[in-house]
This record gives C-alpha cells, structure tokens and sequence, in this order.
C-alpha cells in the first residue's frame, strides 16, 4: 500500500468560537466600547498590553490595534528584551503574543501583574497552561478561526500531491511540454480512502469537502465522534485502512513525533515542520513533495476575523467582561 | 474587482455515460464478447481498426487493445501518412483516434468503407459530425470518463491561485523561509463568488465539490438547468458578478475567444490553450498563474475507464450492438 500524507498539524484546542455570532456582536461591543472613558482617553492612556513574539496580524492590523491599546514592543525599544519586560513588571496586565512565545514559569515570574495572554496561534503547545491556571491568568487564543482555511489549504495540498499540479506547473514553466517527455498519470481524488488524524474544527472541514470529491473519510481522534465516518482509535490502523493521511491534530505530547515512519510514502504536501523555518533540504529536490512554509491559515480573512477576535478579548479583558475564545476553564 | 480565471476548457459533449452502469454491464459483455467467434479467432482475423493521431491510453493499454484488435498503426509503417491510409481504404470499417485527429470530409473520402469512428476525446471540435452524420459513420466518444478528474483538477487549480500554494512550494524549496523575506496574504476560498461557464457534466461536478468549501455558485450555459445556482445567459454579466470564473465549456464556434478580455486579471489557473503544446512564454514568470500540460483527466482511474469505454465502443460495433458512448443520434 502507498501513503500520501498531508501534514497540517496546526495545532488547535477545541474550544469552539462562532464567528458569525462574534460578527453579529462584535460592532455593538465596539461601540460600547469606544465609548467607554477607559477606551476613549489620550493615547498614552489607552490599556498598556505587552506585545512578545511580534505576532503578524500586528503587520497588517498594526495602526488598528494602537488605536485601542498602548502596545509595548520590546523589539522597538534599545534595551535587552529581559530588561524591557522588567521595566513594565509591576503595571503590565495583559500579553499579546503569538505561538512562538515559550509562555513558561519563568516568563510568568517576571510579569507578576499579569491577568490575561491573548495569543494569534490556535495551538497551545507553547504554553504553560497549568501555570497559568495556578497563578488566575487567564487565556484567550485563536479558537477556530483558522479552520476553514486551514482545512482549504489541506485539500488543496492533497489535490496538488495526488495530481502533480506542482509538477505540472514546473513543467510547462520550465518549457518541457513541446519536447514530448514522459508524464506519469496521477492518481483520481475521488473513491481515495483518506484518514483523517485528528478530528477537531479543522479535521472536520476537511472531511466535509473531500466528501464532495467522493473521498471515503475514516478517523482516528482521542475520542469518538458523533459523525458517521469510520472510527480508528489507533494510528497505525487507520494508516493500514487509508491511501492517504491528513493530519489535523494537536501537537501535545501524546501527538509528538505521532507519525514517524511509514513505509513507503508516495508523496506528501507539508505546511508544518518541526524546526521552523528550517526545512530538511533532502526534500527540496523531490517531485512527489509539496512544501508550504506553515502558511495555511494565511489569508486576508483570517487575519481581518484574527485582529476582531484578538482585539475584542483584550476589549473585554479591560472592562471585566467575559473573554470571548477563553481556553482555561475560568 | 479582481477576476481569477481558471480555464478547463476540456470540450466535452452532453451525452450521459454512466460509469458505473457501464462497469456492471461490462464484464458480462466481455465475456460474451470473447466467445464470440469473431473475437476468438487468430490474432490476423482480429477485426481491424486504423489508428490516427496516436492515442495515449495505448501506451498503458496498448496490449489489451491489440489482443482484442488488429491496429493499423501508421506511426509503425515506413509509408508515408496518405499512403498508408489508401493501402487499408477498402477494407477498414473503424477508426480509433484521438482529439488531436481532424476528422475532415477529405479524410472520410479516403477511407470509403468507414462505419464507425471512436475518439477518445470528450470534445468533438476536431471532427466534421455533418459529414460523419450525412456518410451514416457512427461516431463515439470519451463520453463524461473524464468529468470528475477534470473537476478534481480545476478545483485544484483554483485553491492553488487563491492560496498561493505553487508559490509557497516553490518559496520553501528555493530555501526562502528561513530570509524572512515578506510573503503576501492569500484569498479565502469560502465566500468566493465562483462563476461555472459551462453547467455540463464537468461544470456539475465543480459546482459540487465548490459548494463544500462555501463557494456561492453561479453559471452561464446555453440553456438554464434544474439548478439552485443562479443562472446568467450572458457570460460577461456572470463575470461582473463574480470573483472567480471556472471555464468548463466546449469548444465550439460559439465558445471560441469566449473569454478574452476582462480587465485586470488577479490570478490565472490554466490547463488547456489555443496552440498546444506551445504556451505564451510571458506567463512562465508570472507567480500568479499556475500552467499545466491539458492533463486535468490525466490519472490512472481515468484512462483505465477510457480503456474499457473505447474497447467496448469498438467490441459493441463489430458485434452489431449498440455503441455504449455515441455521439450521433443513430
């Protein structure tokens, strides 16, 4: 049997929050709270929020965001990054940061006013959230606001793989279709048994479309689901049931290295690596491989629904309401 | 607004081929067929069949065709093409040939004891159906074998335009990531306002598959469908209407330069062209439009069922049955 993987492992929590309904909401909160005197006073006066690992919607949305919030960038200030964070110690409650910042215990020290981190990343691997509960921090992130996305970029990966679209577009860039070389045939999407690891928001969409290509979806997930796809609660079964792999889940440590080695693969489309941005160049010179740099969640409406979700639970955090994508059971 | 153009313009008829109806009957019909005496006979009385414009499924299917025919190859012959053609012209009742193949009146005249012509192309732009009609050659074809790969790879095209995935492999393979050099959003798939030109067997199919990402769907066609998807007569209203315009008609007088002109174009997904195999040079270093080789029906699942559609098309003439693909209303 050939495996084709589709590596997305975004990793995600469960925590479900509805943009439509958020959407809905969103321009009343605003208002509100633009005209609340806390949000309304000289920009010096607006929430401090201290900013670490310079999140991108901050590229796009920057001005948005220093209209509400008095950001504190340590990579605009002179002094260490140690030093910084020192400097606002005593007075900084809230951190905006993104999945590269290591939330750890001793970061937690140094801010000892801190009561909320809002972070871009849907994945929660780079922090310590049990610390965080400890200490009565609460936690915001990205909830699913990445999924469809996420879950377009997987199918179109899984196309791309299994229908050399890259290949084919090297190809005919490089000038080759007139001198009549060999061109493997692909491999048909539809009447594939895919195998879906890890059956959250993402998963979920995923299956939703490859359905319509006639795909037959199976899973494997901590736990069933109330779907009608086929159950694995094993990996390594799923993989022997299916022609092709996505995996969806959430990296933690049971999901760490979860998919080692498998044989032969007969291609692979992977959005995610484990030593970012480093990728292993043994697979840049390989056809059956699509390479993406972690970018599947990248689009002008993930980071407009982003910057509504991650500028709203700061809102809400400064007039004591409740979050709106909360993580830890507050 | 900012068109992006993918163009599957695979012509392809109307006629209903039911594949898995087919498949049911096929075996039987073998069966049948192989104990025909005609068929059973040594391989010099197989009946004889002129091969024109070299078909690909040969080069997978070649010795399954050749077991149930003797094919008059004018590629093998050292005689030059219209000699080769006048040696058979007495005798040859079928002609098997590809879209590439111009089946014109001076062609028919050379080979006067013609009765049926199998093409495996879908579309029928290459053959004078008149002439066929008036001379009563039946005449078969590809029938919809290729709608859901064609499908698969236009809606493949599609993401990879609106979410970059061509560029960000070819990004991450040349070593990029690790520069941080900026790298620009993508469009979200869902939401898109997605314009089918052409609601045929293929059109279908992309509709369906479009529809599970959150596409809204509209179409312009010759006639209106028993569709939900809004309907526009005039394709030039359906572009104003839409973001994105998926061209799966085919090529006919009325659909030639259908689409030539629209304004800014934001990103193009391209597998057939005018002058095949010959490509405009100056989109080869466009980032925005991914090219491929008119191979959206190019799998293995395809030409297997091309196969067995094509030998059982020509089995079906020689043993007086129906065709199982015409074309003709015989």
């Amino acid at each position: 049997m050939q495996i084709k993987l589709i590596n997305l492992s975004l990793p995600f929590s469960l925590y479900w929050w509805d943009p439509v309904e958020s959407n809905n909401m969103c321009p009343k909160t605003k208002k509100e709270l633009l005209s609340n005197s806390t949000m309304a006073e000289p920009k010096d006066e607006l929430p401090a929020v201290i900013v670490l690992g310079r999140p991108s919607v901050l590229n796009f949305y920057g001005d948005q965001f220093s209209s509400k919030f008095r950001l504190l960038k340590p990579w605009e200030s002179s002094l260490p990054l140690d030093q910084f964070i020192s400097t606002h110690a005593q007075t900084v409650q809230a951190m905006f940061c993104s999945g590269t910042t290591c939330v750890t215990p001793s970061l937690l020290r140094q801010l000892p006013s801190l009561r909320v981190i809002v972070t871009t990343s849907a994945g929660l691997n780079h922090m310590d959230l049990d610390e965080c509960r400890r200490l009565g921090i609460s936690v915001a992130n990205a909830g699913t606001v990445f999924s469809e996305d996420v879950a377009d970029f997987a199918v179109g990966l899984l196309i791309d793989v299994l229908r050399k679209i890259s290949v084919a577009n090297r190809f005919v860039k490089n000038g080759l279709w007139p001198l009549h070389e060999d061109y493997p045939l692909a491999s048909k999407v539809g009447g594939r048994k895919v195998g879906i690891v890890g059956l959250g928001s993402i998963g979920l969409e995923v299956a939703k479309r490859l359905e319509a290509f006639g795909c037959i979806i199976s899973y494997q997930s901590r736990k069933k689901k109330p779907v009608v796809y086929s159950f694995y609660p094993d990996v390594h079964e799923l993989a022997t049931k299916c022609n092709v792999l996505v995996i969806c889940c959430a990296l933690t440590d049971e999901t760490h290295h979860l998919i080692n080695k498998k044989g032969q693969i007969a291609g692979a489309g992977l959005d995610v690596f484990e030593n970012e941005p480093n990728v292993p160049e043994e697979l840049f010179s390989l056809d059956n491989v699509v390479l993406s740099q972690h970018v599947a969640f990248f689009t002008e409406d993930s980071f407009r629904d982003l910057y509504e979700l991650m500028s709203g639970n700061l809102e809400a955090f400064f007039l004591n309401k409740p979050l709106l994508s909360p993580v830890l059971d507050d």
